[in-house]
């Protein structure tokens, strides 16, 4: 039987673009950074990557991005005087696996060389307890007496795409600690790597060359002994210990390290993990291909997901490496957040945390962008100031090789919006309030705020409306009134009142000081007054389609094939004023899609359709969010072929990496969290049908035919439950340490769960 | 001393575009027609074209364009049996001119052959009297006997830039009328040459070949002796006689020219030139490259003023050819019509009936093009009816050989504006409101309600905003708060509730009539508040600018010439959304100083003199209209050195006819009439300081120092006035037909001057 909890392979070659695929296939991540699925040999070449979260650094005027730390786990080993590599050709056997539970990447590489044959086995995870850290055991065995020498240390070689971040590498040796540290070309933060081993065999020298600082360790290696020494490595930086010595902590963190030793390290690291994924899981009976997929996916959001306490979120394209800026966008909200709000809340706060963190930054980019907006309005890309890392020249032109002017950074306003939803939506869910508390509740005024100060009132139709903006399908930029961002808008000004209403109640106080703060006691009417009128285009009576934007259904007809065939550069771009797509009904992604899904209460399924079958002939599915959206309302109106065919597609992105890797001369290659994200609401808000919100939960279960069983947890206000689908059941098992009975709707009968209890209620499949 | 009523050229030759502009330069029109100025013996490759005033055609997706009728006045000459062409390298000698009183074009080639010389003499005039003929005198010499053939007739092989527009094209001969009848291929119009001709040597026959239909008359020509035969043609059209027998009526109208004699019908069109010139030259001492170049271009717009009763208007190449569709742009309300208005009141109403009578297609326009757009939005290329010939892909990419999208078409708003000003100035110049009355007074009331429909309410603000759209200035797409769209559609508003009041006051039953016809009643109120809230962007309280659209002032600052230096393209267009202009502050054309020109009363010199300095600088000059807008404002603030210069650069465009031909692959040849106005203006509103409402008018001369007197009329509330200024006195002389006393204030001074009287004021010229 296949193992559903680690994938691998015997590959080791294929050139620079395999390898930097297979990087991000077998990458580790422990929230504070991550470690590209490289082998130990490896430098800056073969895309070797330890990116950091939450530092960020710009050099001259090339794009700002995530800081990659020095390679503290670069270990080479060599044979007789020959160097080792997989991709020196002395190969006889490779295998590397990464195993989900815990987070540990292994290799084993037989290299055969003038008759002896040299077996070097390694085995690294980034501790989940310790997030600075990581650990390695590294053995050599070889079937003969030989001349071996192990080099390992840290590697200063760096792989950037806007490098080099780290000025003045110095590196120096405290005692038996390895230590590099640089600064960020624009800030000047430390970044710091420790780094140090345990070796019961050999003769260490050391050896600074070619910018690495390295431990030579030569030995008579005997014949069929196997030689293993631990080595442990940690990245601080002037985040961590804000004007401390970060060096006397890095330097305690893997001496202790070292103290504990490479099994307890491992032990601990399993524990944190066993947690996960204990909350965590999804289980499928009868589809391995699914059930791999998708654990794969929820493995990568779990790696990703941000330390407790940070205040980071998680990028666009996590921590694979620098790729789009190292940037949170609407990803995070749209598609990770409801992952983590329904089966891992402390990690969904982190989130939120971040927005809270980085509101003076849309401050001001409100500020700066145009005429008179107020309020927050969101960094379309965001790092860790919350000032937009977007470009309003964002895109290569293939015809002129300038670069197009493209309005995701000035039009795209959802995505304040997309912010004060995903705050709102975890204190529907989890009942908590401390988050508005603690900034939640600016956020979301100042959000209503930005949009009261963006929206114009049309008198003769006694309506708000939001003109001028790029809704989530971006070949079509500056329109009027798209669905999507009027909702999302609108939505906004609900929750506000909302908001403040709840406030008013449970804080009063909290509510007065707030409201005195950002002094908006005034716009409090006006908030109540959009929230009524703003206008969000309705469905056709007759057909019951919802124009994307005002004129969209004036533009021509066109297929994706078409306009493909069209194209006269393979890198040419379908959007931005003059592209391709721009006159014609072809959309790049989900837009009302989107919308119903994110708003999927307030919506008939036959509008659904109607929508899903207008839109999706004509979506090019160009972004990696377009493919769950589609799915998640095709599974609620009961298209399941389609449904599971783009939920697979969804959840096996990061798995098969066949995604593009370049956009023009930009390279775009990395992980896809966000599909990550929709596999798994695909999963359990598309066929298991789950569907909550402050009252109760409901389940509608819509099981694709093969899935025998189908079974996931769920966190709801502060409690659990453990769901149980099978082709005509579900069973929901409260745990005894739930705290309260809970109402859950499954399948349209009330049931209540109370604390300790399981309760089984069988359901009607629907007819496919 | 040079004659400054005509211009004459010995050239003949030089290639296709050579001929194409000559013929330009030395074109005749008659309102009814234009006859480019190529030769006798021309055909299509040598851009022959009667191109005809308001009937247009389209054949398939090409661009509808005007048809070209054709060419009755073809004649060839054969010498001893070789045919004589200027082009066919015979030629000793040539000179052709063109006489502006009254429009005559002269051609005398004398032709070297075999020891023999032969001359052609011929004098061509498209009649000022009777609008749908052409008479042409030829006469032919030569020195030795020989044998001479002429070939006249009707050539029937057009010269098309998107034909061919006749189809079924038959000849017949009717008695001695040579007859060619086509259909226009899109509507079947039928339109109709006739031709005849007085002989009086040579055995005439007759010869249809090469889609010619001719008279070929042989003789054996006496030494010395010259040979003359006149020629009358006529072009006759659906759109004169609404499916009435025209066949008839060309034939009657060649045959009873041919009656009247070439002498007779001559002295006709003379005497109307006569009255022509009366009324509308203006004379300037001391400078005859100015008065040449200002005459040529008053010339130019009396040639192409519509035929009374005719409601046509003027196209933006007036009459030259097919180029720029035919369509009749702003051009003709903001660069034309104050020509007429103030020398040719009959004229002016002719350009505003036009209006009235495509108000249907207006109303269509905005119908069709925007979500709620009510009112009328007038057609950015208007041909006959009204619908906008612009398409939203008007002009074409070097990079990708596909079409831009362009907004000219959906957002240049101000149009409506345009039309609903002239109206109103000619309603405030003439005290003349029958044209209110017969649809003028509708037309304005539909433009503000298309501005009611368009604006937006900001409700913080307090103020009507007009979003989205292109002002003069064309690199900038989408803009909001553009001055000169704001400015123009609070003015609209403004024009409304005075039209409203003068006939509440004047014809109640009329504005009755109206209101309920259109259904008006309950918006009049909107546009009062609209009139007092629509936001124009005012002058910064430091600097005077006025910024041009929301956001101007942020874009990058950059000069033409560092535009023109990054251009990889000879052909690239620097607008259209990623043109080269786009991010930058370069604008193609006046657009906050062309404001100001229109609006000149209401901003101070100090302010005009800000804006001028500060834009000036920024502006490509990129369209023919640029230069004199800045020519205008600077006379004003009083630099008239620069003003002078941007007066003869605008007086000579089509004189020196060294304009572009070509944007990208589309020709764009043609005469500039909006540049003839703009000349116009220059001298007599600019330099003249002239300036007229409804109360009395100004005078304030600043006068160029060269210009030792400047004459010119002005007509005014149904009288005229002769003006002659000096260096430090200003004349005004009141015809003894003038009915009225008329207040008139010269550089500061309150005059009046009544029927018969002659003022002269003194007055200090300003330093320089």
């Amino acid at each position: 039987m296949k193992n559903l909890w680690e994938i691998s392979t015997t590959e080791f070659a294929g050139g620079k673009e395999s390898l930097m695929r297979r990087g991000n296939v077998y990458q580790l991540a422990n929230g504070y950074m991550g470690y590209r699925g490289t082998l130990d040999e490896f430098g800056p070449d073969e895309s070797v990557g330890i990116t950091l979260a939450g530092i960020f650094d710009r050099v001259g005027s090339a794009w700002r991005e995530p800081v990659n730390a020095p390679n503290g786990g670069f270990t080479r080993v060599s044979l007789d005087g020959t160097d080792l590599s997989v991709l020196s050709g002395k190969v006889a056997q490779h295998r590397q696996t990464l195993s989900f539970s815990p987070a540990v990447f292994e290799r084993e590489t037989v290299f055969s060389l003038r008759a002896k044959t040299l077996t070097i086995r390694s085995s690294r995870f980034l501790s989940a307890d310790t997030p600075n850290l990581g650990v390695i055991e590294f053995s050599v065995y070889c079937d003969k007496a030989a001349n071996v020498t192990i080099r390992t240390g840290i590697d200063c070689n760096i792989w950037d795409l806007n490098g080099p971040h780290l000025l003045q590498l110095a590196a120096e040796k405290q005692g038996e600690v390895l230590l590099v540290q640089g600064l960020t070309s624009e800030n000047s933060k430390r970044v710091l790597v420790a780094e140090v081993i345990d070796l019961n065999f050999g003769v260490e020298a050391h050896e600074s060359k070619d910018d690495r600082t390295l431990r030579v360790i030569s030995w008579r290696a005997e014949a069929g002994k196997i030689y293993t020494f631990h080595k442990y490595f940690a990245v601080v930086t002037d985040n961590d210990l804000v004007g401390k010595p970060i060096q006397s902590a890095a330097v305690k963190m893997v001496l202790r390290a070292k103290a504990l030793g490479y099994a307890v390290c491992l032990k601990k690291h399993r524990a944190e993990w066993a947690k996960k994924w204990e909350r965590c899981d999804v289980e499928i009976e009868g589809d391995d291909e699914a059930q791999l997929a998708l654990r794969y996916s929820i493995f990568q959001l779990l790696m990703v997901a941000p330390v407790a306490g940070s205040a980071n979120s998680i990028p666009a394209r996590a921590l694979s490496g620098q790729v789009y800026k190292g940037a949170i966008f609407w990803d995070t909200e749209m598609f990770m957040f409801p992952f983590f709000l329904h089966t891992y809340p402390e990690k969904a706060v982190e989130l939120m945390r971040y927005r809270i963190k980085t509101l003076d930054g849309a401050r001001r980019k409100a500020q700066t962008e145009g005429p008179g907006y107020r309020g927050a309005f969101y960094a379309w890309e965001s790092q860790e100031t919350g000032d937009d890392a977007c470009t309003y020249f964002n895109i290569g032109d293939p015809f002129t090789g300038r670069d197009l002017r493209t309005h995701f950074r000035d039009k795209q306003v959802h995505i304040s919006g997309d912010v004060a939803i995903a705050l709102w939506e975890y204190f529907k869910l989890t009942g908590d309030d401390s988050l508005l508390l603690e900034g939640g509740a600016e956020v979301i005024l100042e959000c209503a705020r930005f949009y009261y100060s963006y929206a114009y009132f049309k008198k003769e139709k006694g309506r708000y409306e939001i003109l001028d903006v790029i809704g989530p399908d971006e070949y079509h930029e500056c329109v009027n009134n798209n669905a999507f961002t009027s909702m999302v808008a609108k939505e906004t000004f609900v929750i506000a009142n909302a908001a403040v209403e709840h406030l008013r109640k449970k804080h009063p106080a909290a509510l007065r000081a707030l409201v005195k703060k950002i002094g908006i006691s005034r716009e409090l009417a006006d908030f109540r007054e959009a929230a009524r009128l703003l206008y969000v285009p309705a469905p056709d009576p007759k057909t019951g389609v919802i124009e994307q934007f005002d004129g969209y259904l004036k533009l021509r007809e066109a297929t994706v094939e078409e306009l493909k065939a069209k194209m006269v550069h393979p890198n040419e771009y379908l959007g931005a004023g003059q592209g391709l797509a721009v006159p014609t009904k072809v959309i790049k992604q989900a837009d009302v899609v989107m919308m119903l899904n994110l708003f999927k209460t307030r919506y008939s399924a036959k509008i659904k359709q109607a929508n899903w079958k207008y839109y999706e002939p004509r979506t090019e599915h160009g972004s990696s969010l377009s493919a769950c959206a589609y799915a998640l309302v095709a599974a609620e109106f009961g298209d399941l072929e389609f449904a599971y065919k783009y939920f697979l597609k969804t959840a096996k992105i990061d798995l098969e990496a066949k995604y593009k890797v370049y956009v023009g001369t930009v390279f775009m290659g990395g992980s896809h969290p966000a599909a990550n994200g929709g596999a798994w609401m695909t999963a359990v808000l598309g066929f298991g049908g789950v569907q909550a919100d402050e009252k109760r939960v409901v389940i509608n279960p819509r099981l694709c035919a093969k899935w025998k069983t189908f079974q996931f947890n769920l966190a709801y206000k502060g409690d659990g439950f453990r769901i149980k689908i099978t082709e005509n059941s579900v069973t929901i098992t409260s745990p005894t340490t739930n705290v309260r009975r809970h109402k859950i709707l499954v399948a349209g009968s009330k049931t209540v769960c109370a604390p300790g209890a399981s309760v089984t209620v069988k359901y009607r499949p629907t007819k496919h």
